[in-house]
């Protein structure tokens, strides 16, 4: 951004939005390979990544704000989001900028509210926003340089999926309709960053009674005619609830 | 609080904190028959109660400002909380002290953070601090009126308790030293709200691997000698860090 925009957009933010207060989404996508983060790249930011994030406007509730920012910034929409931690330490947003006013907006200290959601790789088609020059999917174990704390944020991100994996059923809203067993094993490799053997796998999965098992094969695989499946909903969502105490 | 003395925090609240951010502290105790939460009843607020909570100073870390809080406002030092949600739905704080000018900080819209901590109700004897006239531990199950979205953010904590205790073992800071196996399981029913079947429980409890079974029995119960158990500390450490895939 040019000097004046920066200030323009600093006096419009300070109008309009909560100040100190911003949000990060993380948003995790499977392509049926790996667990990837939908991340954007700033105009005359060098070679850093960011997180599609923003503020928080005055008359708006903090979970609309988390839904418009994503939409605005990656064209991601619909997208469920839950808050999962907040970042909130020293001098984690405050310090760049030096070179401005210390009134200006963007150097102001920020605590962070950070939202993760899981979606289907394939219904978020990124678009550019007019601040940024890229907007794309990016595999989180090659996750490129980020600005501050960005990939903290993800790693803990990933955290809170990794630790809602032993308990709760995922896949619902990263797979397609049908998939075979080896995918879904590969997205919870992809999830927990290791490899997990196949016919303990499949019995654990199969525990859950989530699953419907279709009538139907996959064709022109390399692998011979694998057995689909899909999720049971009503199951699944009974899962998401159910106590095991 | 005096009006004079309400126009004074106001300014000096602008000054010193990171405005329209709070912070609430829900602090769980068990004493052995039932699950409390430490609250204040602030003076002239009629029937009122709330939770501990201030704000964040400029110059202070998040997590730090919900330990001083707390501290300053209930006497509880030294407790381990953790944020577990965020509260900012318009008009939850807004809407209050009406009579005031608009400028009154306490007038402002206020995006709160939950912090949530489990503790040995032992080692908390509740402070009254200047604004309040009184602070006590009160039953989850018999809460009194409270303020704004106060008891949902309570609800809040307390579902997520409950979603933890499904996959992580609780009790090491809720539980005295030594214990016999009706004090677990009262705990989690406590922590549930429903009663368990006392085998199951057993059976259940035994599979974490975490107690250690002491060679000693409680004396002068109502029951006959009942036997002592104490956490095992390195294998609850495993337990709560362990992925079961």
């Amino acid at each position: 951004m040019q000097i004046k925009e920066i200030i323009e957009s600093s006096k419009r933010h300070w109008e309009t939005a909560l100040p100190h207060l911003s949000i990060d989404c993380v948003v995790f996508g499977f392509d049926q390979q790996q667990l990837n983060v939908l991340l954007l790249k700033l105009k005359d930011n060098a070679e850093n990544w960011i997180l599609p994030g923003g503020y928080v406007l005055k008359k708006e509730a903090l979970d609309d704000a988390a839904r418009r920012i994503l939409k605005e910034r990656s064209g991601a929409d619909k997208i469920f989001l839950n808050a999962f931690n907040v970042f909130g330490d020293l001098n984690r947003s405050e310090g760049y900028f030096t070179e401005y006013d210390d009134d200006l907006w963007h150097k102001q200290r920020f605590v962070t509210i950070g939202y993760y959601a899981l979606v289907d790789h394939e219904s978020v088609t990124p678009v550019i926003d007019a601040s940024s020059e890229d907007c794309r999917w990016m595999p989180i174990d090659e996750l490129p340089e980020m600005v501050m704390d960005h990939k903290s944020i993800i790693e803990n991100a990933l955290a809170t999926l990794r630790e809602q994996i032993r308990y709760k059923p995922i896949g619902y809203n990263l797979l397609p309709e049908e998939f075979t067993m080896p995918e879904l094993q590969r997205l919870y490799e992809a999830v927990l960053g290791y490899k997990l053997n196949r016919g303990n796998f499949y019995r654990r999965i199969m525990r859950y009674n989530i699953l419907k098992k279709l009538d139907k094969e996959r064709k022109g695989g390399a692998h011979k005619s694998p057995i689909l499946y899909s999720f049971d909903k009503d199951n699944y969502q009974k899962a998401l609830n159910e106590f095991s105490w």
